[in-house]
């Protein structure tokens, strides 16, 4: 078929969500009411699931809800082709606190000049209704097109998706796609979309020591071990004063394949983006002085080693006396692909273990490995063509985001090639009090995935 | 005069307190009863402060009561003998919390068997009566005894007393005195009182290390300069391994003299009462493997620098991923005789500087130089002599207490020789829940200050 389809079909549908488009603010708008924040337990996630699961239904979805263990996850699948996407979403929010900061309830949807205001708009929420919409758009063309969607919407990506492995695992059959769709993706200052075509692992420790029974007067502090110190100590045998990890093997096993992928695509970033996140955050430099290509091999050609709390003893105001009996440090890895964070785990304990410290506990809070895709997988090329056209720019695609997400679930898993699209901006305040997204990237989100769909289907081609 | 005056003297007045002792508990129910929590603010101090004044006016006390800024202290003065007698104590008590650990109303006193119980008891309202009891006992005797007595009763000791030193600057001639009391002393688990002759400073700084304008996504860390490694690098140039502070001069300016006497008094400490310490606490060794003499040297013949607190980022439970932008160290710091608080200061900030933290922020929360009082004054002697006659045994002596207090004022600013003296026990519980006394420690506690005030009087001597 020719380029004639592919125009009509586009416009058809982008006309569809034109005429249509204010249904879909409503959609959001229900979707924000509800109180869906996992860390509160599982009432509020799981009216929300009920809801969607109805919302599916209504439009000729197969609906099925599924327990990991935790929050319910639906899988909804229409269409009969013999191609299939499978679009991930998460329907959980953060928890709204600050609630003083929100200047509107935060569940419930407001709309102020060009924005949309309220939990969830950007991450996820508002993706689930884009891709709901791009669905409803092309519901006529789907059998023309020969595909299938699925929808995987979790209910606890926002508490690190601790089930969603049971579920996928389940149901690995039905996983299994042509193609994916990750949750997000967002539109730069620049006006070009983000898409991250991975994204890191984790592996979150919390390194304990205890020296004594309880906290005593300092007045004794002349002879009692003060933990404080020996995980400063530590600290300093973690990583050297250019950054560089000292852990041995921490930088091994990093996918050969992917350093090629990530080296060529860098070339692409513009730094000057770092250079604004640099200036917003008041730095002079980065750590060792990065810049320019080099700051981008670091971020995204290597894994990661931070220090996110450190704890001991007396932390309110003003002042208390005391020798702590215990001191913490909270440690984020992110390794990249073809590392496995219980190698890591592994290599960072022998390590304590050899510096000495054989009487520290280690708490695993997380951990699982990075994923990504090939930018030369087919829905990959699908989604970076919508992009330029929907966005008028070449979109910006990163190698691997520079967070973490179980993307590999998918990638790795079912085995899924992977691509992002999203509803969000820069400013969308993700996480954070007046969470927003823009009307014209509401728009422009759900068009995206539309021209996707329609570019990965093998039966219409745009040229 | 000879020994029969001093018998009779004492037992007269022993046997006052004997036939009393259930109008002082009663007025320390009453004292109990007041919440002069100098941290909640002026209303529960300035109830019992008018009460306390009271109490002293009724018995010919002449009371005046002074404002230096903070809570008001009480000054009252009783006989007109032409040696006088200081006695410090404060009627403010630590707040009550964590109340569901105490087992009954922490301002109601609860008699359980032979304790009386509630918040203060020990520290420091069961001394305050104790000593009004020891002068009405002795009211009769004061002209035969040739003794004045006055008591400092101040209301903010739990909050660092910050405007002690102007009430005593405003008074000093008022304080002049041959000898004083201060406001607490303990009996140790093998039945001797320990009276320390003088307090350690303070100086307790907060250094912190503010790096960029906000905790950012920890997806950046290998860009971001993150103050917890900083933070935890200072650490390590602050003390070696074995404890020994690396602050040069830090060990300065030790007044020869209380090395001297301090060497001679620590002769005499059983160090068996630290191995018990020791094993409280569940440590192995202490500090450096120090031991016997040598923990005691180091406990009381050298300045301390101790961690009470450290943070940066996230301290809560579980996990959060973040760069924190700011780390800092709560350190207390406790100077001896002879050193000032202001050049410890002073060379601390310059060996940071020359180690090249330039960017931190230093808050003093506290600082005041150590005090003490030569064991051949007469005031120690009159209570070492006394200790050893009520509480059969010789008393503990230390050459300084291990902890810090504005004694300074008293021995240093207003020139008045310092002794101790206290109704509490080594499980009084002071600053926790459940603070109590023995009931045969608080007759002790009386009598103790009787016998030292007959002991100090010029007109009768023992022998």
């Amino acid at each position: 078929m020719g380029r004639s389809v592919y125009e009509n079909i586009r416009d058809k549908s982008f006309s569809y969500i034109s005429r249509n488009f204010d249904n879909y603010v409503s959609l959001l708008k229900d979707l924000v009411s509800y109180k869906s924040v996992a860390s509160w337990g599982l009432k509020g996630v799981g009216e929300c699931a009920n809801y969607l699961s109805d919302v599916l239904s209504s439009r000729g979805f197969k609906v099925s809800i599924k327990y990991g263990g935790g929050s319910p996850a639906i899988l909804g699948e229409i269409g009969s082709g013999s191609k299939t996407v499978l679009i991930y979403n998460h329907y959980d929010v953060q928890p709204p606190e600050p609630l003083e900061l929100w200047n509107s309830d935060p569940f419930e949807l407001l709309i102020k000049d060009d924005l949309l205001i309220g939990r969830g708009v950007a991450d996820n929420k508002g993706n689930i209704v884009a891709r709901i919409a791009a669905v409803d758009a092309l519901l006529e063309y789907l059998e023309l097109l020969d595909l299938r969607i699925k929808f995987l919407i979790e209910g606890e990506e926002e508490v690190g998706s601790p089930t969603l492995a049971n579920i996928i695992k389940d149901n690995l059959h039905w996983m299994s796609s042509d193609g994916g769709i990750w949750e997000t993706g967002y539109v730069g200052a620049d006006g070009r979309l983000e898409i991250p075509l991975g994204f890191k692992g984790i592996l979150y420790l919390e390194i304990m020591l205890k020296k004594s029974n309880r906290d005593v007067h300092s007045g004794l502090a002349p002879l009692i071990p003060n933990p404080a110190w020996e995980i400063a100590k530590m600290l300093t045998y973690l990583k050297d004063e250019k950054g560089k990890v000292l852990i041995p093997e921490f930088y091994d096993d990093v996918d050969p394949k992917f350093i090629s992928v990530a080296g060529e695509l860098i070339r692409h970033i513009d730094p000057e983006d770092l250079k604004a996140v640099r200036k917003e955050l008041g730095l002079d430099k980065f750590v060792n002085g990065l810049d320019g290509i080099d700051a981008l091999r670091e971020l995204y050609m290597k894994p990661s080693l931070n220090v996110s709390g450190l704890y001991s003893g007396y932390t309110g105001k003003g002042s208390k006396t005391i020798v702590p009996s215990v001191a913490g440090v909270k440690i984020d890895i992110r390794p990249l692909p073809g590392q496995k964070p219980e190698k890591i785990l592994e290599i960072f304990t022998k390590y304590l273990r050899e510096l000495g410290y054989s009487n520290i506990e280690i708490i695993v809070h997380g951990m699982y490995p990075a994923g990504y895709t090939e930018p030369d997988e087919e829905i990959v090329r699908a989604s970076i063509n919508a992009a330029e056209e929907v966005y008028g720019k070449y979109p910006k695609v990163l190698p691997i985001a520079s967070g973490s997400s179980p993307i590999y679930l998918l990638t790795s898993v079912a085995g899924v090639p992977i691509t992002g699209a999203g509803v969000g901006y820069f400013n969308s305040k993700v996480h954070a009090p007046n969470e927003n997204i823009r009307r014209e990237d509401f728009i422009r989100g759900i068009r995206h995935v539309v021209l996707t769909l329609i570019n990965f289907s093998s039966k219409i081609s745009k040229q």
